[in-house]
């Protein structure tokens, strides 16, 4: 459903089939595990089976004499890495952390952190090979929550990290917390005092995968003169070659990474984990090696998200939030660089609140490095912010959308960093939830309830670089450089073929290696079809210049007295009206001046805020603990809807992540730091079968930032489901859930009072 | 040895490692034959053991059932061809023949035409197959030689194929001569009454192969929505597309052609054989298929040059060559499109002759269709007019070098086709010939001779596109689309190191394929280096603008105002100097408007003629006929040489391929059409050991048509060798051979009277 005006364009706002979908249904398009070079063998990894201890010796000539073994890799075969931040195109980087957490040095931080390698001819002779390898560890205590990390007593991850605060001061004793920030404004104790009603609660989450299909993966050919190719999944093949380029201490022009299609990211195939093991292990060998991980890898040594405890205090005064007081402590896991300062950055932006302060802690624990994961930071964030307003609105006597409207931000207002919003939609999202059929329906039965939840994201620009080559037969060849995971392909397309003025199909994208095309940051933010657009804008109007300038000078006038729309250059004089249409100049290109190529580059500026705001009906099961989802409707700005399908899949998909975060999904440990359930099997995740048709209502309030006024819409949908489906759950039951997940056994056990 | 002056270059005119050369000597580089893709089967084809048959039906029945065939080909699967010339990118092609000598239709032209296809999951189920196709064969007489084919009486390869003449008129009678062209001027006949020598004579030559050492290959997945991926070894990947798309009447923008590493061409990797064969087996099976060629197939069905036949008579007076008149015949093999045109066209232009009269007829045998072959049509050529010179000189007293100089053609002298020439080389070739040590040296002892000879090669301009990106490492990703079999990523991203004034090794190109960058016609025509290298030299100013705009901007002055030179953006003003170099710039990318990407894409006007003088000393053994090169010296007007050491590797690798066809090469046939030679082993190419250290001398006449002076280098090398051996020949045993291989047994045929 959409509730945008008749649009002004042709092909935006179509629902096309996306040029990448039947290779992809029918199993032809290639991944990373699908590569195969002549001579290529086989990587695998030994994993520490220890959460914390020091690594005391390494001795891997058994394995050396193993049969079809060719080379065996440790840390020391790794460049001795410096100790010092570096910007690696997903934000600055511990170059040092970088590269333990690919291959341990002195520690291993958590169960599964990569402490050898082997490439052999088969991966059964790695495998065994893996076990000939003696390495001694001395095990230390480990520490594996949020809240006892940043105990004085802890055991401590490393003895030379110190909390540093946001003044670029370091605390005096080595410390779990890597970092302090805060933002504050007005007087937080004042309103508090002069408040009508305040919620002050605790609340956690849990550790959770992204839950990518497809498993990490790298094959790699270092030749002999030192460069290297790298074919692998990832959402940014040029911060692959950043990374590899610093572990390997290569220069990054000798390195060429291949994006294979990607069987999901969300975030988790930003980092590099295989990539220089696979480097280094085909340098050894001097054959192309292939490293791929299990799903156990995946779970136990790829970046998750952040377990989290949020301590909040909410005060409201006649119906308006005044006061926020909000600590927010998040996992980093083995390395620092939790999303902290993400969710701290975002919790208050979709209302406008005079009196804050927010403080945010970025801790280590013995588990895994966490990575990005759509909207990281975000959804812990709405879960504690939103859930506080849902028992607030109760307390008041207020409709909960009724309070969210009456607080909104709106252009003009601040975030909590001072940045006033330009035009952005989060009223509008109220307004069409308040307006839904669904909030309108009453919500009917035992155990049943409904909540609501508001959030927001905000969206990142960086830099796109496309080209756009005109064939013969009035076809363009997009040559872009952003993996393609949600439909990008298709959304690059329609924005080129909407400058051109062209239908759909004539523009075939492409993907290309971080040889082949200009630099492209990640596929993530929501940035790709917002900046990577904006590229391919500027490449469509570079088309129609060129466009123009043969035509004109073919009739032998001024480029300028000519004009280019709906794929047609045009000139017109009082006298006549002379027309050539795309095709036309395109077949004539050879003896016009030659192939005409259209070029964007840009560092995109002006992403525009992401508002959602979302309503869900459920029905508990008070026996077995049993959540079901009854309905669930996901209002969102979307800016412009480039192509409708793919927006509301981006929405279907993030609240089904959202509701499996909510209720089943968590990394679960034993005291030993061993997680118990690293499989498909016992990581519970939704399935098909587990929930409703998500109801996406596309909200559509254009980004004045850009051409065709795309926002990102990938990640917002992800952040509103924790707390709508805990103030459902509430709703249902009367009893207020503060921990995630609210699987049935939580569920059980708190609504039984057995916790 | 290189005669220029001391060079105004920095990179151009040094000798740097090829950017592909490690890989390729490593055995890294991957070709066509490395393609393995999941699922991929294999294909076969069946080829006709007869020259010349009507095909009166074809069983496959049985075959389809054999064990692990997934598809079965004839040519009732291509969709019917239309009998038209269009334009395909390596000149005008009749499409149904395109198309019937991929498969054939009604009849087999040659033995060794394919007839059926099969794709089984291994190679040896795909030969077994072909077994079991049953072809029922109407046998008919073969022609195989072009003088035998133009006989009013000689067996038809068409019913329908009528002689075309310039003016468009065509025959009465059905014709294997396919078409005649005429180059006339002045009066001929009284020219040659008024001679004081005349030479006239009949020259031959036989059909030779390029030998490359890769056999053809083809591998193609055909999805579900019809996109095609072809991984092809081939000179020219938009060539294949804009083929493959008209045989199988598929639009040219869903197919992608993946240009492999290529295992040499010669111009014998421009036609298409096994690509739409691959494709449509694909379709059939579901599966990626791979094609392979072996050796044999290579020489019976792929594309060698023409055996020619040549009547020729030519006079001078008073040392000026006033007269030629010139007879033409070339074999086109089984379908239309010999080079006679070329040899036409180009067989006097290093001389100023007044009068002449050539006819060219371009004649269908039952051979394998030619294709293009290192400056096509003009070692033949060259075979009879310079050696007919040489015999005039020794008539008339002259130094056969003095002779060519003072016919030499020079700026203004006008192509037999009219054209005049701009600023040329054969006279600098010439005088340095003259000058050489080789040629002031005595030539003794019995059995050894000396010869010289000239050659002329027109080069190729044509359509080139690149991108240049700029790493922010200051280095810089040169993408461009022209195969590289010569050197020439090196001799492009020299020409973008030059012109950017930074270090070759900073340059680093990729080839890319064609849905990923702009078109680029086929590496052939000697046109990579100096088209393409115009579109760099213009990709190169691109960047060189955006930089200056950016410090500009940065400085705060008008882009005007700042210079780039030397890898350096400065601002001079009366007080003071700035400067920013290019890594400086290149790493500020992202936050002064984003990558930095440089676009050149043109059709290139402006090719420079390339000529070459060479001498050659032997020495015959009378009584086996050996013939050994003592030792060779060709000069040659390489304009600007980018990479001398490419430069006199072209030289030392065309006089190598002369070497050959002038001693020892011929395909040669029984009487039923087949080739009796048709391996490595009795197909007698010359290796290392057959000839000396090619003594490459580098004339430097800058072409004035292109930025650095560059002329095409790689084919005018194997034009003058098949004279100037004959001509040594001559002198070392005073017999005159007219006919090519001058192979041990002809040599001692000829020399005791035997034939």
């Amino acid at each position: 459903m959409t509730t945008t005006e008749r649009s002004p364009y042709k092909v935006i706002g179509t629902r096309p089939i996306r040029p990448d979908g039947v290779e992809k249904v029918t199993g032809k398009a290639q991944y990373g595990a699908d590569v195969r070079l002549p001579g290529m063998i086989h990587g695998r990894l030994l994993r520490s089976p220890h959460a914390h201890a020091y690594i005391r010796r390494i001795d891997t000539s058994a394995a050396e004499k193993m049969p079809g073994v060719l080379a065996v890799l440790t840390h020391h075969d790794f460049p001795a890495a410096r100790d010092e931040m570096q910007e690696l195109g997903e934000g600055a980087v511990n170059l040092k952390e970088l590269s333990d957490n690919i291959l341990a040095s002195d520690k291993v931080l958590y169960r599964g952190h990569a402490v050898a390698a082997v490439a052999a001819l088969s991966p059964h002779q790695a495998e065994e090979a893996l076990k000939k390898i003696v390495v001694e560890y001395e095990v230390l205590p480990p520490v594996l929550d949020v809240m006892d990390a940043m105990r004085p007593d802890a055991p401590l991850l490393s003895e030379t990290r110190f909390t540093r605060e946001m003044t670029g001061q370091k605390s005096e004793k080595p410390s779990n917390i890597a970092s302090h920030l805060q933002f504050k404004s007005g007087d937080v104790e004042a309103a508090f005092a002069e408040a009508d009603a305040i919620v002050e609660r605790d609340y956690t989450t849990k550790m959770v995968h992204q839950g990518y299909i497809e498993p990490h993966n790298a094959t790699a050919s270092w030749n002999a003169d030192g460069t290297i190719t790298i074919w692998t999944s990832t959402q940014g093949p040029f911060v692959v070659r950043a990374q590899v380029a610093e572990v390997l201490r290569h220069p990054i022009s000798t390195i060429r990474v291949i994006p294979m299609e990607i069987g999901g990211g969300f975030g988790g195939k930003i980092p590099i984990y295989l990539d220089p093991v696979a480097a280094l292990l085909s340098k050894k060998s001097g054959r192309p090696v292939k490293v791929l991980m299990s799903r156990t890898d995946v779970f136990e040594a790829s970046g998750p998200t952040s377990g989290t405890h949020i301590a909040l205090k909410v005060g409201v005064k006649d119906g308006v939030i005044t006061a926020v007081k909000a600590d927010l402590a998040y996992e980093a896991g083995a390395y620092a660089g939790s999303p902290v300062g993400a969710g701290a950055l975002m919790m208050l932006s979709p209302y406008n609140i005079e009196n804050f302060q927010i403080d945010g802690y970025d801790v280590v624990v013995n588990k895994p490095k966490t990575s990005a994961y759509r909207a990281p930071g975000a959804p812990a964030a709405a879960f504690a912010i939103e859930s506080a307003l849902d028992e607030l609105a109760h307390k008041i006597g207020a409709d909960p959308l009724e309070l969210r409207k009456k607080n909104t931000a709106r252009e003009g207002t601040r975030r909590v960093d001072g940045t006033a919003f330009p035009r952005i939609g989060h009223e509008e999202c109220v307004d069409a939830a308040l307006n839904s059929a669904h909030y309108r329906s009453p919500i009917e039965g035992p155990n049943r309830g409904r909540g609501v939840a508001s959030g927001y994201w905000i969206n990142a620009g960086m830099q796109s670089s496309v080209v756009a080559a005109v064939n013969t037969d009035g076809t363009v060849n997009l040559i872009e450089g952003s993996t393609d995971i949600g439909g990008t392909r298709a959304s690059l397309a329609m924005q080129l073929a909407e400058t051109l003025g062209l239908p759909f199909d004539v523009i075939r994208p492409t993907v290309a290696d971080t040889d082949s095309v200009g630099y492209n940051d990640v596929t993530g933010g929501s940035r790709t079809t917002f900046a990577s657009g904006m590229a391919v804008h500027e490449a469509g109007l570079d088309i129609q210049r060129q466009m123009r300038e043969r035509a004109a000078k073919g009739w032998g006038v001024a480029a300028d007295a000519v004009s280019y729309a709906d794929g047609r250059v045009t000139l017109k004089t009082d006298s006549e009206t002379k027309e050539l249409s795309f095709a036309e100049i395109a077949k004539k290109a050879a003896s016009t001046g030659g192939p005409i190529v259209g070029r964007g580059s840009l560092t995109a500026r002006g992403a525009g805020a992401a508002y959602a705001t979302h309503i869900v009906d459920v029905e508990v099961d008070p026996d077995t603990g049993k959540v079901t989802i009854l309905r669930y409707t996901a209002v969102q700005d979307v800016g412009t809807a480039i192509h409708p399908s793919y927006v509301e899949g981006q929405i279907q998909g993030g609240v089904v992540q959202g509701i499996g975060w909510a209720l089943n999904e968590e990394y679960y440990y034993d005291d030993d730091g061993r997680m118990a359930n690293s499989s498909y099997l016992d990581y519970r995740m939704p399935t098909a079968l587990d929930v409703p048709m998500i109801d996406a209502v596309l909200v559509e309030v254009p980004n004045p930032g850009h051409p065709y006024g795309v926002r990102g819409v990938g990640e917002v949908p992800i952040v509103p489901p924790l707390a709508a489906i805990a103030n459902a759950i509430a709703d249902a039951t009367g009893h207020r859930f503060t921990s995630l997940p609210m699987s049935p056994r939580r569920v059980v056990e708190e609504l039984h009072g057995l916790s």
